[in-house]
């Protein structure tokens, strides 16, 4: 494949901070979102970016993670964002799509939208979420490694972080095998890569950490190991922590709370102390910014 | 305007949910959503429909109730809650988009999307939310009166619902402008009408109550005066009542405070059991639906 | 996977003439489109339905027909063409987007849309367009009845036409591989076939006609073997005729020879008398019917 | 209005390329589009940027260009374009889709989808096409003035050309309108007007041109007076002249004939030599770039 894009833009200010960030050592701590909203309150609370979360983005389109939704939807979950926040937003791109000219197609549409970081995994597609009880089956590492390659022919901007998801250990590989991808993985252009796991402890990143020597940054996402801390993760050589989900997790349990009292109560009058307020949403949708000179 | 539109469907079973309650005189209660999650959490607790909220569609943006977005990206809010819930949606349509031809075409999309009500609101395009602190000027009754014909004439089943909202208490003019504004708009072929508030009691809708004599079904929004119970509503001849932002303005207060933990602790394993499980997410997108033969 | 969805529609007029000309036999002509305006030039010239063509779509967007675009993309192009006639859509949904559950949501959605006829095809996912010339390798035809089975089982409105479209021919695989595919394929639930050839003359399709013995109606789509006349189709038992790019091919033609022109001469003066004039591109887009009343 | 916005980007080499045009003197030829294949034709053709139309777009989605779309369809329309060809794009974006906030609004989205210049208008909103004949009612300068403002406060880049047009003469107000209302509006920071003009002859812009000096860029749509042409243009002193709707107009010819004749013929036969053939199509939808290394 040979796509020669003539990009309308040069530098991405947003991706340099994940650059520097890398070079410096510094953990980028990374909160999951999926619309402009949940964005802006990762980036309120500190985060120094965000994660376009496939799993949220697709349950708050009221549908499973399992490849339903296309590109367009995950793109624009992630535009939104974009949008919202001034900090960096590393999207999670699945398998890139489909095939090697999808995941071209992803870093073009991606990068065209000024997004600072596609990740892209080394799943079958249609792909089905990780922390779900069924044999996923990986993509060949040759394979995958010709889609960063793809991937990587169709970037246009030199800050653009290519971020390479393997998923060994979830399909119980083991840390020889999650390792000898990742060097496959980074040779065929990866800017860094993400190690999942889904074990109760951090066992499995602490092994990949110790062999890793830091060839490249190793991005994580302590969903199911949530006892370690940044600081374990800093000490480990981690670059980049993602807590993926934590923020939609939240909101549900809120929600039905909430919901379950106002039906029982048949009002809100009870719910309304321990809810933002209606100048809390106006707040953070920026309405001071919006109307400034009008007031 | 006379458009003929051949539509491409016969009946909406769910508009009729929304006809039927009328006639049978049951109290409709709403809750507020922005997507096919918060759709899915408000039926889950028991609302009878949903409220595909303006002021919520624009906060997940990431941006201010001022009529930035268009119909399209409201209309998307509203068609991820249909597609994600069995109960029905009331589309809050701002002002219709604009002027008469707008509206119509507001009736058009929803309709063709299988919405079940549309409400329109007799603001100035480009308008501002209604809980604001700005003079509110309204579009002239009459003026209203044939948006109102137009959308009607648009309409092609005829168990749609169509709410005229009335901004006469936001903008200070009385009950007998709301009054007259209403019966105009019933006579111009509203199916409902939606009387707004913004005081920190029922008063404003209680004399509305007295004195319209049950012409058509009254839908009322109790944001500010929250007290106001269901049985009161009911007790008044208010046909549905729209806890229209609440789940939103939970949610910001648990993800703020769930976020805030994190960073302050650097990990999540303090917040894990207050908030929903990967699970509970799963279960909300429909897994169990999606995958059932497959387990 | 057992999906029940409550749709919003009990019936679709429009699916309904399609069933009814495949039960009195006569032969529908199909136009391929992309967009609203296409599809009303088709329309008007007198078609019977609209192909909301995959290789239009994707051309349209400037892209080529190798699954770049995703399902929203197509389904956006087929509703707006839905949007701008009173006949059927019948929508070119390629291999249904993946899998077993792309192709149930691709039924749940296209029939969501009102789009009358879903026609998915038995090559893997990415697929390439039939008449570029690299070696299609067809998913197996067990796998694929399983794919039309998940369509079929999300389906919900009776009269929606589901049409499995073998490539066996483009393959190379022969007549009796065809025949054998459609029968399973009719088999797992399939209302009618596709079958597709690229020879420059109709005899894979005879010679399929004459074993298929009216099993289930037929469709074909004589790009390569443009000679083979509706008197000819209907005589051999077909009962649609889909003419997937012709319209697209003489708007190209017609484009470059203006714009050719327009840059040698300088100025629109000699395109003008060969070019439709401003005001039936108004007609065209119904300014008539939205402004009737105003005029 | 005060939204300070952080862009992704910090240049377009896109918009320099219309910036340097202008300083040189060198006259701009642009092609009216609507989708990536005709953007794709008209940079074939020689074009030097192309004109995200209204008019096309709305007719496209088979809808008058009467603001019944918002302004995502506008954006995703000259987004599809912009991703296809590597000459700059023009956007039509009508009055700015609302007020001063969507005015601003249009700015930022447009320039963050890497859009060159940004057009609007000065008529009231919802607009009706120019060349219809009804009475237009424009806005008051001074108002379309503040447009102009909110819309460049809310641009980050400087070389993004955002172009103010009078429909001064459309509205029957006379050569000195136009140009004091030019005057305000460059006053107000638009980089370039376009004074639009519905005469049989070009009169009216050859007035303007007389007494505007140079003082600003500007653009005529010579879609009435077609036999001014590029040379008289440049004589006149103007910098960009805009054909926009001629390929539109081709294409609904050709198509018409092509249809037709295919309906009375009942085959395509005899059309093949006059339309483009299936490989132009793929050649023009960039397939050798895509498929360029696996061939």
């Amino acid at each position: 494949m040979t796509i020669t894009t003539s990009s309308h833009v040069s530098t991405s200010p947003r991706a340099l901070v994940l650059r520097e960030a890398f070079e410096q050592g510094r953990l980028i701590k990374v909160a999951g979102a999926h619309d402009g909203l949940s964005g802006r309150l990762a980036e309120e609370a500190g985060f120094d970016a965000l994660w376009a979360s496939g799993l949220e983005i697709s349950a708050a389109h009221g549908l499973p993670d399992v490849s339903l939704l296309g590109m367009s939807e995950y793109l624009s979950g992630a535009s939104a964002m974009q949008q919202a926040v001034s900090i960096p937003v590393v999207a999670d791109c699945d398998t890139g799509f489909g095939g090697d000219l999808n995941a071209a197609y992803t870093m073009m549409r991606y990068e065209g939208a000024g997004i600072a970081g596609v990740c892209i995994e080394d799943k079958i597609f249609p792909k089905r979420n990780s922390f779900l009880d069924n044999g996923q089956v990986l993509l060949e590492a040759d394979e995958f490694g010709r889609k960063l390659e793809a991937a990587k022919r169709a970037q246009t901007r030199d800050e653009t972080v290519l971020i390479a998801r393997t998923e060994a250990f979830i399909a119980g590989m083991g840390v020889e095998e999650a390792l000898s991808r990742c060097h496959q993985y980074v040779d065929a252009g990866a800017d860094a890569v993400l190690v999942h796991s889904k074990l109760a402890e951090a066992s499995e990143v602490i092994s990949f950490m110790r062999e890793w020597n830091h060839r490249a940054p190793v991005v994580v996402v302590p969903t199911t190991y949530s006892a370690f801390s940044v600081q374990e993760a800093q000490a480990a050589g981690v670059s980049m922590v993602i807590y993926a989900n934590q923020g939609m997790r939240a909101s549900v349990r809120a929600v039905r709370d909430t919901w379950a009292t106002v039906i029982a109560e048949g009002s809100t009058a009870s719910v309304e102390p321990h809810i933002a307020t209606v100048k809390d949403i106006f707040s953070l949708s920026g309405i001071d910014e919006w109307l400034g000179d009008d007031k």
